[in-house]
C-alpha cells in the first residue's frame, strides 16, 4: 500500500489544477524558492512557464506585502510572499483555498512566531509516547543503551521525510526537534560526528520546506562524551567543550536552530547537580549560540519525581511555578522556557498552568502534545483542538495567545510547540483520524482564532476532498465532541492519573496513588479529590491572578469539570450541574460508553464511502476504543461504588 | 571475592578431616564412585589410601543395606550406600555429621523418590523470577527473542556448574531440569541440535553427581521448529517428530530424565488449542519416551487467565482441579504431574491444592518455589520451611507427604520439585540467608519428618560453624519467624495479591484487582475477601475432603489465618483472636514494620561476629526491608483506613 498523502493527495490535487499554468517571478532564487517549483513541477506535475504572459497563476516576493517575513497573500491569479518562505506558505494556502472550493482571497501572516515539533524519536528506531509505528529519522539498527556503534543509525528514508516536511510546511511548522528529550547512551553523540553530519543531511532538506532543525540534549554531554569530569555549567572547560560543540554543528548545519534541554526533571541530569539554577545552566549554552543566532530551548517540567504520598503539602502542580518564576527575567536573549499547558502533564482535563501571564520577563513556548499519551494512544478518538484551544485562550493575566509575545523579551523568540504523533505507519498516525490533531495545531499556531469546529470542516474538506458532504459531516460529528467523550470515561472530573502506570492506557484508579509521581486523588470512603486550597491544601490554586484565583480557592465557584483537581469533594455534594457528584460519576461513565457505541453504528454507516484503508483502520480502532470505555466505565464506577456505597440512580449495572 | 561454597567450605571441611583416611572398598566402579574418589582427594585434599588397613573411614556398597537405591549407613568409621549413589549421599552425610559435630550414626533412605528442581533461567542468560544476578547455565550473548543465533548461548562455566551439582548432591537433590517452563524463541531449539550437544556437557558432568537431566520444551515445538503444520498430539507427524528428537537426544544424553511441560497455561500453546486434553498431549510424549524410562512431567498450572473480574463466579483456584480431577487415571506411568502447593501461586499464605488427596491414580510431584518471588525476591528475610512443612502435612484425604506417593501408580514417579533461587551471584541467591531455603528443601525432600527448627539449626551449624553458639543462635532468632512477619506486613489473612503486578514485590493493593489474572481482593467500604463458599460464593470450599470442606465453608470455623481467602468478611467481625478485622490488619502491619526494626537492631549486633560479606550483605538487604515493610504497613493502613473510616485503637500513625 502507498504511504498516506494526508491532505496533500497529490493526483487530487493534480486533477483541480489541470488548467492552471505557474510562473515564478523572482529577483533572487533560494533554497525554498528552488524547492516551489519542485514542488510544481516535480511533485505535482504541473505547467511551469518561463512566459508570464502564459500563466494563470503568478508567484512573486513583495518585502512590502506585510511587516511579518512569513506572511503571504493569495488571489485568483496570484501568490505572493514577503519572503521565499511566506511564497512557500502561500502556495500550500493556494492549494488549500483550490482543494476546499474557498474563494482565491486570503492575506495572512502567523500569529505565533516559532511553530515548532518536538521528536520524542530514539535512536534505534522506538519512540517514547510514538503509537504510530517506529521512528522516521531512525532505524533500528543501534540501541539507545550503548554509547558508540559501527553501524548507520539513520533511517535514511529521504522520500518519507520530503513528505512528512512538506506536511509540516503545508500546516506552517517552522522548527523541528528530531530527538527524544530523555537523551541517553548513543543519543547523546548525536551532536558530535560522525553523526551531526548526518543530522545535517535531513537539515538540509527540511531547510528547503522553511525549516529550522533542533537536536535535544543531555546535559551531562560533558561528561558522557566529552571526557570532562564534570558538567558544571559554570565551569570553564565545559563551557569551552560546548562552545566547540556549537561551533562543528554550525560548520556543518550553518542554519541550525538550537537545542533543547530537559535538564533536572524525572531522573535526567541537570545544573542541580552542581548547585547551579536553571538560568545558570540556560545562559551558560546561550553565549555559545549568540554568533549564530542559535536559541536553547529549556523546558520547565522540573518537578519531584520522589514525591512521598505521606505528605498531603507535597504538591507536584506547584513544581515549575516554583523553579521558574524566581527567575524571570534572568535568563539570555536566546533562552526560550518550553512551559506545558498544564502543570501536571498533559492530562486529560488540567488547568492553565500558572506561569502564563505570571513570567513577564522571560522568551516563551507553551507546549502541547499531539502524541496521544493520555488522550488515547491513537486508538480512541480523541480530536484535541477543543481542549487546546481553551488552553490558549484562558485568562490569567491575560489569554496566552496575547501574553506570550507580549511578556517574551524577544517577541520572535516565543511561540507553541507540540510533541509529533507521526511515525512509519502507513497513515501516519495509526489512526487516520488523528491527523486532524496534527493538521489543527499547525492551524492554531498560525491563527489563534480559528475554533475547533473550522479546523475540523477544514481538515475533512482537505483530507476526503472526493467524499459527499454528508459523509465529512458524518465524520466531523464523530471527531468534534470525542476529546469531551474521552474525558466523560476517563478519571472523574480533572482528579487526575487513574491510568496504567508508565503505559497510560486503560484504567487503574490506584495505578499512581501511592507511587511517586505525585499524582494522587485521595479517595476514600466520603469523597475524592485534591485540596490545593490555600487555607486547607497545598495552596496551588493562589498561584493564579487574583480573579482566577478566587474562582480555584472557592469549591462552590469552580467549575464541575475542574473541580477534583482543586478540592476534596463529598460523594453526597451537589455539584453545578444540579446532581451529586458520585451520580455525576456514574452518570459520565455510562454516557462516556454509549457514545462510544454509537460512534460504532455511526461509523458502521460510512462503509463504501470512505477509502477502504480508512474505513477498515478507524473502524479496528473503535472497537478497542469500546472496550476500553468499557473498562474505564466499569472498574471506575466499581470502585466508587466500593468506595461509597451509593447505588446509581437510575438503576444501571454496575458490578460489585 | 571467592564464590561462596555454602555449607560445604572445604577448607573447615579440611580442617575437620585432617586426621582421617578414607578408602574406598568397591567391586564396581562407576562415574560415580569416581566422582567420589575425586571429592576426596581433588575437592578436599584429603588422604585416600589403596591399602585398607590404613584406612579410618572405609567407603563401600552394600545392595542389601536397604530396599531403597539411594539408601545409606554412616557409623563412626564407615559410610555404606545402597548403590554408588547411596554412597555418595553417604558422604556428604558424613561431612554434615562432622561438622556440625553429631554423632557418627545415621541410617537414611529418601521419602520421596523424585527430589527435583527447576530452573527458570533463559537463554538470553536472563532469569524469569530470579533474584540472584544471571543465569548460571545461559550467558546473556543470544536473545530469547531470536530464532537462531551463530553464538554460544551457554555460559561454560563449569567450575561454578560443578559447585552447584556438589551443592545440589549434598541436599539429596537427584533431577534438574536447566531452562525456564516459558519457552520461547531460541529457548525452543534446545532439543535439538547443535544446543543438545551442550545441554550434554552439563548433562554429563550433572550425572557424575548422580543427578538427571531435563528440559522444558514448548508445546509448539513441531511447528516452531520441527517445520510441521501442527503441534496436535493425536497427529502422526507429531509424534513422529518427537520421536526422532527423543531419539536424538538419548543418542547425545544416555541418562537424560524427561522433558517439563507447561501447557495451555497463561498464554503459551498446548493440546487444548487442537482440541485434545491434556492426557492426550502427555501420553503422546510419553510414548515417544518409553523405551528409554523417560518421564514427562506435565505441570497443571493451567488456568485461564483472561478472567473476567465482573464476574464473581469465576474462580481460578478451582482451575487446576477442574482441569485434571476428570483425567485421573488417564494418564501414561511415565508421565507426572506437577501440580503447586497451593491453588494460585506459591503466596504467601494459601490453603493446600485440593487436588492433593484427591487424585487417585496418577503420578504426583508436589511444586515449591525457593527463588521468593512472592515472598520479598530475597531482599526480605523469609526462612520458608515452616509454611512449605504446613502444606506438606496439610490433611485432605491424607497428609501429602504420604499420598503424593501412595496415590502414584509408579510410586517412584512421584516426589517434590522446586523452583530453585540461585544465579551468579557470589553468594548464589543475592543474599546469603536465603541459601537456608535450598538447603532445607532438600533436607525437606529426603526426610518430611524434619522440623523446621531442626533444619534451620542444622543450616546454621553447617553454614556458620566457625561462629559461636550465641550468634547462630541470634541468626536463628531472626530467620525462624522470618515468614510470619513477611506475611504479617503483607496482604492481610491470605487475601493474596496486592502486590506490584508482574514484578511481585511490594504493594500495589489494586494492582491485580480489575486485572485479567484472576486474583481479586473485592475489597470495599464494609469489607473484603473472597466467597468461595457453595451457598454462596465460587464453591472452591467444597473440593476438599468432607472434614476439610465443613472448615473452610463456615466463617466461624475457617483459621484466622486463611480467613480471607474463603470469606468476604467485614471491617467489624471479631476474629478467633477477639480483635475486629480492621484492627487486625492494623496491628499485623504495624508488628510487622516493628519486627523489621527489631532484626536490623539484632543483626547490628553480630558485625565482626559473622564473616564481612555476609554482615554485610544482610545489612543492606535489612535496610531495603525495612522500606518495604515499611510501604506495606502504610499503604495497606491507609487503603484500610479510607475504605473503611475505622481508626485505630492504639491511635498509632495512619497516613490519611
Amino acid at each position: 500500500m502507498a504511504i498516506d498523502e494526508m491532505w496533500l493527495q497529490s493526483s487530487i490535487l493534480k486533477k483541480r489544477l489541470t488548467n492552471e499554468i505557474f510562473y515564478v517571478n523572482l529577483e533572487y532564487e533560494d533554497k525554498i524558492t528552488i524547492r516551489l517549483r519542485s514542488e510544481i513541477c516535480e511533485w505535482l506535475g504541473c505547467q511551469l512557464t518561463g512566459e508570464r504572459s502564459e500563466a494563470t497563476v503568478v508567484l512573486s516576493v513583495d518585502c512590502k506585502l506585510d511587516v511579518n517575513l512569513e506572511a503571504y497573500e493569495v488571489k485568483e491569479n496570484e501568490i505572493i510572499g514577503t519572503s521565499s518562505v511566506g511564497l512557500l506558505y502561500g502556495f500550500y494556502a493556494y492549494l488549500r483555498l483550490k482543494l476546499s472550493g474557498a474563494n482565491l482571497s486570503e492575506k495572512s501572516a502567523p500569529a505565533q512566531s516559532l511553530r515548532m515539533i518536538n521528536h520524542w524519536d530514539q535512536v534505534d528506531g522506538t519512540i517514547e509516547r510514538g503509537y504510530a509505528g517506529e521512528s522516521i529519522f531512525f532505524g533500528r539498527f543501534g540501541s539507545n543503551d550503548v554509547k558508540d556503534i559501527g553501524t548507520d543509525i539513520f533511517r535514511n528514508d529521504f522520500t518519507r521525510l520530503k513528505m512528512y516536511a512538506r506536511f509540516l510546511a503545508s500546516i506552517g511548522i517552522n522548527a523541528i526537534s528530531l530527538n527524544n528529550v530523555n537523551v541517553r547512551g548513543l543519543g547523546t553523540s548525536l551532536i558530535v560526528s560522525p553523526y551531526i553530519e548526518k543530522v545535517g543531511e535531513i537539515a538540509k532538506l527540511f531547510a528547503t520546506f522553511g525549516l529550522k532543525t533542533f537536536l535535544a540534549i543531555n546535559w551531562a554531554a560533558p561528561k558522557l562524551i566529552g571526557e570532562l569530569k564534570t558538567s558544571d555549567p559554570l565551569d570553564e572547560n565545559v563551557y569551552t567543550w560546548w562552545q566547540q560543540t556549537i561551533d562543528h554543528i554550525y560548520e556543518v548545519i550553518p542554519d541550525f536552530g538550537g537545542l533543547v534541554v530537559k535538564a533536572d526533571s524525572e531522573g535526567e541530569p541537570g545544573p542541580y547537580q552542581y548547585g547551579r539554577n536553571h538560568a545558570d545552566g540556560a545562559n551558560m549554552l546561550a553565549k555559545a549560540f549568540e554568533k549564530y543566532n542559535g536559541l536553547v530551548i529549556w523546558r520547565t517540567f522540573v518537578y519531584n519525581s520522589q514525591t512521598d504520598w505521606r505528605n498531603r503539602k507535597n504538591d507536584r502542580a506547584k513544581a515549575a511555578y516554583e523553579n521558574f518564576m524566581p527567575l524571570d527575567g534572568d535568563f539570555s536573549d536566546n533562552v526560550i522556557l518550553q512551559i506545558k499547558f498544564g502543570p501536571i502533564d498533559f492530562g486529560v482535563r488540567e488547568p492553565l498552568m500558572p506561569l502564563f501571564g505570571a513570567l513577564k520577563k522571560t522568551n516563551q513556548l507553551m507546549e502541547f502534545q499531539i502524541t496521544a499519551e493520555y488522550l488515547g494512544h491513537q486508538i480512541d478518538l480523541n480530536y484535541v483542538l477543543s481542549q487546546w484551544l481553551e488552553m490558549i485562550h484562558f485568562d490569567n493575566y491575560g489569554q496566552p495567545e496575547d501574553t506570550i509575545s507580549a511578556n517574551s523579551p524577544v517577541a520572535t523568540h516565543s511561540g507553541f510547540v507540540a510533541i509529533g504523533n507521526v511515525g512509519m505507519d502507513e497513515n501516519w498516525c495509526g489512526n487516520k483520524l488523528a491527523q486532524a490533531n496534527f493538521y489543527g495545531f499547525g492551524r492554531m499556531c498560525w491563527n489563534n482564532d480559528l475554533s475547533a469546529a473550522e479546523i475540523l470542516q477544514e481538515w475533512l474538506a482537505l483530507t476526503f476532498p472526493e467524499v459527499k458532504a454528508e459523509v465529512q459531516k458524518e465524520i466531523y460529528e464523530l471527531l468534534i465532541d470525542s476529546n469531551q467523550t474521552y474525558e466523560l470515561y476517563n478519571a472523574p472530573l480533572a482528579v487526575g492519573s487513574m491510568m496504567v502506570p508508565h503505559y497510560h492506557y486503560g484504567p487503574s484508579i490506584n495505578g499512581y496513588e501511592y507511587d511517586r509521581w505525585g499524582a494522587f486523588h485521595f479517595a476514600d470512603r466520603n469523597g475524592l479529590g485534591i485540596d490545593r486550597t490555600t487555607a486547607t491544601g497545598t495552596g496551588y490554586a493562589s498561584l493564579y491572578a487574583p480573579e482566577v484565583a478566587e474562582i480555584f480557592e472557592d469549591k462552590s465557584k469552580t467549575p464541575d469539570e475542574i473541580l477534583l483537581f482543586f478540592h476534596y469533594v463529598e460523594y453526597g455534594h451537589l455539584l453545578h450541574n444540579g446532581k451529586t457528584l458520585i451520580q455525576t460519576i456514574y452518570d459520565q461513565h455510562f454516557e462516556g460508553f454509549e457514545r462510544v457505541k454509537s460512534y460504532i453504528k455511526s461509523w458502521k454507516s460510512l462503509k463504501g464511502q470512505v477509502d477502504e484503508a480508512t474505513y477498515d483502520n478507524v473502524a479496528e480502532r473503535l472497537e478497542r476504543q469500546l472496550e476500553n470505555a468499557r473498562n474505564w466505565r466499569d472498574q471506575v464506577n466499581t470502585y466508587f461504588y466500593r468506595m461509597s456505597g451509593i447505588p446509581d440512580d437510575k438503576g444501571r449495572e454496575i458490578y460489585r
